[in-house]
């Protein structure tokens, strides 16, 4: 019999394995909470971290996207009940930096001298444990659990913590307004999401990229007017056509290379945004002509998945106002006992797999 | 005898040759507005132009930084009067393209069919005849044409139609704030006017980049805190020292090359914007690390000179409310005639050139 | 017979007077465009002319919604063919006062030292006659000319001018974003335009406030989540119970009286914003304890309707992506020479009339 | 012998009565921190509530004006040592919230539902004992708790906490842009502070009102170009003879009475911002001819002290930046065991007294 104290858990053990392994259930601080999770998933993020391309220390449980119920407050902790139904944000920001007090909460360095820290908010599964386990801990639990509206279901909430919400931030960075067009590289689930965020903000025209059918239907589905095929010719051509000439007003990079990138770049309008959420693995090349030598009064905004509370709650409400279903994205579902099989899916990106559902 | 209907110019002839020459006074259209120009000046992109490297039409008069007085009225132009004072902006919009009815005035287009052109709002010394010759033809001179007010000089307001214009545009589209920590890079006309456009808009800790000892020194006279020798020692770390690890709010580039544009993007805190005045002449390159691998919250923002009279009223304000002067940075005087000695002079930087009078 | 060069118009007489008329068909400056109606509307600031509350010169034509055919351009007006399909904005800015230059087309002065003046954009039906005529002078003809895309009929976009710029304007003013709380006071025409403006936005919860039935149900097609019945029982305590206590991110008035200004303000969040479109007829009470003794971080902003063929593009964007269908607002039509009985119908607020569709 | 586990305090008794009173050392809990007071002063608030007029418990401490050294760190506050040299600003917000988590720190109510509460961030000296004390306990620390640079008086960061924090975000809320032209009425102690915010931000024409010639002289030091005294004609006309008939772009609102408030209603150019920072005694009245009917354009924005570490750092950073000094504002100075004399002078305004600096 396994022992009250000790957890599964999916812990990165070298670079190409991950595994489901024991370890102890976390002790509680005064201002953490313990979760119980009921429903996680898989990020791009945790393929990248599987193949070594990000490193995290070996030992680490991956995941940060957590969806559960609180099993145990901190004795600091006030305003939320044990065995309340709750997610927190892949980025769990402390609120007490200095980049947290001027609204920069995911570049949150609470440890750092001046507040600020790349990516400092971005904790579980990569600075501290994840939420590839039966239980997580959250820290500084009353800025980042969100309880779960009454009525809606783990799997309606599972892309809140992270997908949906840095998928929305392509939009928001972008500033969309009404009437804007807009033009969303790759339609992954983030990409997805950007497309639907894009639609959410006013924006009338709406061009997703991909070349994969499944992921260009689904794209219609999630708020894209045209979907272009970025193997049958020359998606900046086709762009341009689609805009009469004019681009677009705002590009929504959501892959991470530099052929995306730079027709983000290029199918801009003067004046025009391009809104980057792709994680790059490279070097990128800004063209000169697709730059207007730097006189097109251009923005390149970059944007990390925002988290807290507050994000969440306007999320969920999202779902819960039936502005937007992204149950559609969860197309295949596992046992936390079967992670290994799901990473496996995941990674090698077979069957038209979107996003994973987990359940310890 | 020069015929009354003839005026003085200097001419792009072909790369390297800019002559002063005789041509038309041009004739007033209904919007247009003739203006005699008692002082004017040379831009670095009209050595851009004169070495080939952005190319115009043979025979184009250069120049776009004009001071003078009102001449005549087209017959539509209502509010002012001739013998007027008056300067326009470098950048002389319609204000009636939909670029311009969204804000965007300097990717104006009023020829293309949606309104929007890359650059599209300089005309002077671009696509029509500038302002180095003794007469210019103002197009849409109820939009462009902004009175000086009384009591002051050509000299104090040289600077206004394009060097303070592009200057402060870096610390505004950069949303400096109060309290800011800012960077410049280049302490040539257009930098030091950003340093003193920082200085303007709050920023607490204002760090110029150069190596020039005059420009060294007159940075810290347009509001630079410190001013660091890029030749003496790595400007990075020497930047992040300054600010205590921390990086710099803001970045502002202002020369128009690889290294200074990464420079830039390297010392910038999480969440911090790179402001870029700079015209490059070659693909940029993107860091990865510098770039936290698109994930920083970083923005990176190009502004073209904003011009209309609006603008350059409020710019006229700053001097007349002497919050800056700008005469230091007029270094050398000529008359029209010598202006292709001018041009010898500033192309090569000689003698501590930083702008030049040029009077008819 | 009547004479080809006079036309039928519906012209203000003397209060509580408006009638059919014959008019010279208007000359054409070289900057104008006459353009021939084919749909226009009655609003709601018409039957305040009418009623001699809002003063006009005797003899103007009244109107300012028109949808129309080019009929002659005026001789400097390019990118515009003779028979094209256009319509122009309620506001018809200049483009080129200060006002416009600064991005405030709707406070635009022309004529005026500064550029400014109190809702000096708005000429039609205002200060220059309007568009209840067979034909319309559509002064600075390039700024507010916007062509109707193919397969927009007139009633699809008589909305556009007025009405939906307006009740947009409510949500964009109030920065509505993903996931907020929106009241919009009001369910005529433009507070159901501003209903849909926030559901655009992004908005998530967003409570419509009427007594009229008929209004109340279009209301919930237009967007609204909630409606509230002010004649049944107390608005704020029933908005306050729908928020869970917490009151609305933006509350949009749409009426123009002390009860709903009132109302809109207790009803506010802390930090929220007020965006107030009505037009008022008397002095306005800020009751201390709504506005925090002035410590809330609340906002009032108010917003004249945005006009210029710019925003005439978008909003007709808007209809053409299908993401809004305003002809259900058109509830009555009425030929122009029956334009007398159209104003007795709308300004007694008969037959649930909610706009009428005027054709000559 | 005084006991080690008492200190002095100045104690709200009853209307009227505020009085010097010995109160038992708090305990310190785990995010807290107890600073030695060195140095505090009197608000014009602490003023309302002596006179009953702003209701708090009796036994309350008053003040919200820390300048301090940590003397106990709570167990869990990290980042600090004890020994340091501290302000808190007057707004104490907890970082956790909502309202903290979408930037609304000084509305923050972290045991409230949604974490909204007007004035909420406001604790010391209203919701909990506050800074008139030898000791404060300061909650929230790692949120709170700014240390002062080196080489920075007590009297030269004393008005950080609240006078220039307040006083600035009257120019920031206002969004004071280069060349702008800015009114400020009463030229107190916060009214002279936004003077210097507008100055700081870039603005060109500032004009300032007051009648008291101490006062008015202060002002012209602190930033303004004009001084403007009410008592001596019609403020509203002569502000628009110094601006030509154009009105202000922000006019800023320090004192928190109708007059001031309409004034600057008046004065505001069509699109303009009225930014108030006045505490309000009854309810206001909105002219419905400066209102332009709500026609004109215009923002009402109200603005309650911005705190927290972040906040406090930066204008520490204006002060030992040399861009101000706000130790003229201080022109008594009294020891602790003095504060009833100190509330007498300073609740009567005698003597030109502008601050007081009280020292435990």
């Amino acid at each position: 019999m396994r022992p009250m104290t000790m957890m599964k858990a999916a812990i990165f053990v070298e670079p190409n394995r991950i595994v489901l392994d024991e370890k102890p259930i976390p002790d509680v601080g005064p201002l953490d909470a313990l979760v119980r999770i009921t429903t996680t998933t898989i990020c791009g993020t945790d393929v990248h971290i599987l193949k070594g391309e990000y490193p995290v220390e070996r030992g680490l449980t991956i995941g940060h996207e957590p969806v559960g119920v609180i099993e145990k407050l901190g004795s600091a902790v006030q305003g939320y009940t044990e065995g309340q139904r709750v997610i927190a944000g892949a980025i769990s920001p402390s609120g007490y930096s200095n980049a947290c007090l001027c609204g920069c909460h995911s570049q949150d360095g609470p440890g750092t001298k001046h507040g600020f820290r790349p990516m400092g908010g971005w904790r579980f599964g990569n600075t501290i444990d994840g939420a590839q386990a039966e239980f997580l801990l959250v820290p500084d639990a009353m800025v980042n659990l969100a309880p779960i509206p009454d009525g809606l279901t783990d799997e309606q909430v599972l892309m809140c913590p992270d997908i949906m919400s840095t998928g929305f931030s392509g939009a928001e960075s972008g500033s969309v307004r009404i009437g804007d067009t807009v033009a969303v590289f790759a339609q992954g689930p983030i990409g997805l999401c950007a497309t639907a965020g894009a639609r959410l903000m006013g924006a009338t025209t709406i061009i997703g990229v991909d070349s994969v059918p499944e992921r260009m239907e689904i794209a219609r589905k999630m708020g894209a007017d045209h979907v272009v095929d970025f193997t049958k010719g020359d998606v900046v051509a086709e762009i341009m056509r689609l805009t009469d000439g004019r681009g677009v007003d705002v590009a929504i990079e959501a892959l991470g290379r530099q052929e995306t990138f730079e027709a983000a770049l290029r199918i801009l309008r003067p004046g025009g945004t391009l809104s980057s959420l792709g994680v790059y693995s490279n070097d990128l090349t800004i063209p000169l002509d697709a730059f207007s030598a730097g006189l097109g009064d251009n923005k390149i905004v970059t944007t990390l998945c925002p988290g807290g509370k507050e994000r969440m709650r306007r999320l969920m409400d999202v779902i819960a106002s039936q502005r937007l279903d992204t149950t559609p994205l969860v197309t295949h579902r596992y046992r936390l006992d079967e992670v290994e099989d799901a990473y496996d899916l995941f990674s090698h990106q077979r069957d038209g797999v979107l996003k994973v559902a987990i359940q310890p």
